[in-house]
């Protein structure tokens, strides 16, 4: 049926549920394929999701565009994780240490996306995928130095890069065996406070 | 005569010292290929040095032991510059901050193919050639311990973590313009020693 001969109300709309739940489910399929460590290929996808290659083809021409997807997907939900620490609670140094101890762990769960993301897309594009997190740190480095906890002396940026770097690496240590999972969150958080404390 | 088909008697040493120039000249050209951000292939490698593809193959079976090879050169190299630094005399900490001033500039420089050797080397290896620059860091941390400047709280395979997350993040932050390649030394500098400190 083409959209021409659409004559029913209810048409336009429920083809675009449909193409809402198909995108959905693609992004879904293809973040849990990632994070399963299979190598996700366009083919498999279409198979995996029960839709035509067409229909993957016109929601995501390249696997760029998914991938692009699939990181704006991730980043989503670490926002709401992060939204659920009440980040502007309390001092921010306090904030803070909630924010590392929970995302480093989200860091750690994506970190097969991360690795995929960062091969793959173009860095200030990666950068701009995770804007809506950095910015939620960055507002905390901010009231943080207004409370005087933490440091003036550093750019504010170098600092927003620090917490990230070592959050990073703490799911790097952990993955690799080299710091245990039960102390790597208490390490990393005291770490990065230590780096951010005024001196 | 090209540099394989050397077939007179006093041959066994020459072809030896053959063989060895002609490694070092392969590694070279493909540490400074990737250097240049070209895209490295053994077909090409072969052209540029001027030896036969059966020459390349025999020393490097594979692209990744080429990359082993060149990687292996790279960490010698910075290791050489590591000495010049005299890490054994005077304060830990003075030390590591020599060290840390002098080697994000090393990592900044061989950034791009630190990109390749961790997409293509397997992460155990490429700890492994690392090795000998993390010995004498772990030395320093070690020492700076004893002298009662460096914290003694966390895991010191974490604190050696973190000298190498926040380098690399420094170099990344400078290639991505966001931290002055002349502010960038001193300030990775201090955070470092901030992280690690007695607190």
């Amino acid at each position: 049926m083409t959209r021409e001969t659409a004559s029913r109300p209810a048409a336009p709309r429920r083809r675009r549920a449909d193409a809402e739940r198909n995108v959905t489910a693609i992004v879904e399929a293809a973040l849990d394929g990632i994070l399963a460590g299979e190598e996700v290929t366009m083919a498999a996808l279409a198979r995996a999701v029960g839709v035509s290659r067409v229909t993957l083809y016109s929601h995501f021409p390249t696997r760029e565009a998914l991938l692009d997807a699939v990181t704006d997907r991730a980043v989503t939900d670490a926002r709401d994780i992060a939204r659920e620490l009440r980040l502007d609670d309390g001092p921010a140094r306090e904030a803070l240490a909630r924010m590392v101890g929970s995302q480093w762990q989200t860091l750690s769960r994506y970190r097969d996306l991360y690795a995929v993301a960062v091969a793959e897309l173009p860095p200030a594009r990666l950068r701009a995928l995770h804007a809506p997190l950095f910015g939620s740190v960055k507002k905390l480095i901010t009231r943080g130095q207004a409370e005087g906890d933490f440091r003036t002396d550093l750019p504010r940026d170098w600092l927003l890069a620090t917490v990230y770097a070592l959050m990073h690496q703490a799911a790097e240590e952990v993955n690799a065996g080299r710091l245990s999972a039960r102390r790597a969150g208490d390490t990393v958080t005291e770490t990065i406070l230590s780096a951010l404390r005024t001196p």
